[in-house]
């Protein structure tokens, strides 16, 4: 028998009449005769007094003590979705992350999958029961209790799906699928059918909010199929599989983008070996997401580096560089909040050359000015002024007419 | 290092200005020189809207699923109070039942201690760290979370202590200690300062609420010192210990009383060996309480059985009996909501034959009529009706002179 593992947001299970529906829809999935494994995050909003009461308690509260607290959400989501559906005539049992044996490394707060028991979950199965599971949670070795970090739920369910080869990991949300851009910026945005994992991965470092890019990670390196669907509909949602699955040989998939992004520069810096390493390296030590990095061409053995950063490593960067501008001999530093980052990703980008050419004539057309510029295979990344970039994303979107299914060859 | 385990109930931590007192009485412990363990119930309140949710769901929730939902409520306390602890500078680390391995039986929703394992709770003392327990619940054999039922705070407390070998066991509670009657009765009733084992049992059993029956018989069985002590004041409290410990040598220690007891009676039973053991079997197999029985001598060869059971057992008890009066050839039964039990416990009674005596005669001049009565070495208690039972507690803390420290001889 297939398994099918489905994972349901917090918006999904908001209260008892959300939580009824989640539950019929699980148990139609069992009736079309499928093992289901659910995967749940805590109920919407449930938790935030608990964080206001860590916070008045201690402004610094310890994070291993923080995921104690957080992990209390979803243990209440299993058990009350396991409720529902018993109450509706089907067998079912929680479990939460350590009973199952999500096994994590000791990052509390943001810690990573390092192993998959799931023994618990293939006896319920056996026993013909839906098994639900908490999403967002684990335990390390010496058996703490962890959390994944935002999106971490997502992460769950796909660790689970590869660790039961599971047919299909369905994730539900409030969206209805993966669209070609941003709906709150392009109205009657177009929903792709298919996208490839390189595809999504991309879209996912680029702003695209519908996964967490660590799900999509671990949902290519071990294979697993992945629909993205609205809980609050029957649509067909967005299948994320390999290549050869997504049918769809659009040059371009999607324009994404970020206005989550700040830009740190350090000017006239001495040009000589050895300077971005220890700018980076640094960088990094302090657990600073760098994205994109510039080094422009040396002018008389002098150059400026600008990278960007999340925003929320904005303020922890800024005072790495401050205090490297000494030890560089550099002329200084700047920061400029006021960036967004705008994409374009397409598996069939590879093999043509001129999609860059034409993503930058758009935002010429739009004078739009560029300030950084980022490729890949399958992406291109332009870093322009905060107050632009839901112009460009209309204007992208058009101009490759990404509204159509079957884009003409440029 | 003398250990003290302190355990704080739900309203003692009822909201940050609570959870900031109770960690400055744990650290001003701590300082006073003792490794403290801390066991703590869940907030008052919190998990009320997770029960009301889960009714909703379904009427008959799994007891399974129970638990794992309300035992979410101390974690969240364990989480918030070590966060505390934190902020007032001092380190602290949480445990829920399973990580330190209160191991109980699988009667989840009211499950038995069989094993304390404790070792992390050691290494935590061994590291100078307060040490924060979840209370009320446990971890069966394969993993899964229980509770302890009511009171059962008390019982993880004392099954620490007992396990750690600790100097004293303090139960913070909402009253001061535990007294001669409940307060709510008599206006001014005397606080007790030291109650030995068995007279807090029988208390426990006849009424008094301070205490669960359970943490007092763990105590006992493992010679654990109990303190109960409010969180609201410095007073000194009551010490229960063994009988050498407890210096007041009253007769009568306390009167206690409890309304929620209902009679069932099964009439004119033919007399003949084995008919006790069939009723009490049938009930025993339905996890029916019954508390005191009592049959009539026999007239004719037929007698009637009358025994008394909780409020909550009384549906239950009654269908057993219904089921049971044809095969038994009786000619009916009856039960009586309207009952209660008020009982004289102390120590000092084993040697005195004439307190029986004395507690009918002062419910005879208050024209009290007695219907059942069941007596031990330590405690007489007596079935009256409902509605007399105040002014039989008044009448006798007074008539055995309970508001002096020491009681005159009879």
């Amino acid at each position: 028998m297939s398994i099918i593992v489905q994972k349901y947001g917090g918006t999904s299970v908001a209260d008892t009449m959300h939580i009824q529906n989640v539950a019929r829809r699980i148990i139609a999935t069992k009736q079309a005769g499928h093992q289901v494994v659910v995967v749940v995050s805590a109920i919407s909003g449930t938790t935030d007094d608990l964080v206001k009461m860590a916070y008045e308690l201690n402004p610094c509260p310890a994070e291993r003590e923080m995921d104690m607290l957080l992990a209390t959400g979803e243990q209440i989501s299993i058990a009350l979705l396991s409720m529902a559906i018993a109450g509706q005539g089907h067998d079912a049992i929680s479990f939460t992350g350590a009973q199952v044996g999500i096994e994590t490394d000791r990052s509390h707060t943001k810690a990573r999958i390092v192993n998959v028991k799931a023994a618990r979950l293939e006896e319920a199965l056996t026993q013909g029961k839906i098994a639900i599971e908490a999403g967002f949670q684990g335990v390390t070795d010496s058996s703490d209790i962890t959390t994944l970090g935002r999106g971490g739920s997502d992460t769950t369910a796909t660790a689970i799906a590869a660790k039961l080869g599971a047919e299909l990991c369905e994730i539900y949300t409030d969206v209805a699928g993966v669209y070609a851009a941003d709906p709150r910026v392009v109205a009657g945005v177009r929903q792709l059918k298919r996208v490839s994992y390189d595809e999504m991965l991309e879209m996912a470092a680029t702003g695209a909010k519908v996964l967490q890019l660590r799900a999509v990670e671990y949902a290519r390196n071990h294979g697993v199929r992945i629909a993205v669907k609205s809980s609050f509909d029957d649509s067909e949602g967005t299948l994320i599989g390999e290549v050869e699955e997504t049918m769809e040989k659009a040059i371009v998939s999607a324009v994404t983008h970020d206005a989550d992004e700040s830009k740190i520069t350090i000017f006239g810096v001495p040009d000589h070996p050895g300077i971005a390493a220890t700018v980076f390296r640094e960088l990094a030590d302090e657990h600073i997401n760098v994205d994109m990095i510039i080094q422009n061409v040396s002018e008389d053995g002098i150059t400026d580096i600008s990278f960007t950063v999340p925003g929320e490593d904005l303020v922890r960067g800024r005072a790495v560089v401050d205090g490297l501008v000494g030890t560089l001999e550099a002329r200084g530093s700047a920061c400029d909040e006021r960036i967004a980052k705008v994409s374009l990703v397409g598996a069939g980008m590879k093999s043509h050359p001129g999609i860059a050419a034409k993503m930058f004539e758009i935002l010429a057309e739009e004078k739009i000015n560029i300030d950084m510029i980022s490729t890949s295979s399958i992406k291109i990344s332009c870093v322009i002024s905060e107050d632009e970039v839901e112009r460009a994303v209309r204007a992208l979107y058009n101009g490759f007419g990404l509204g159509q299914e079957f884009q003409a060859k440029e």
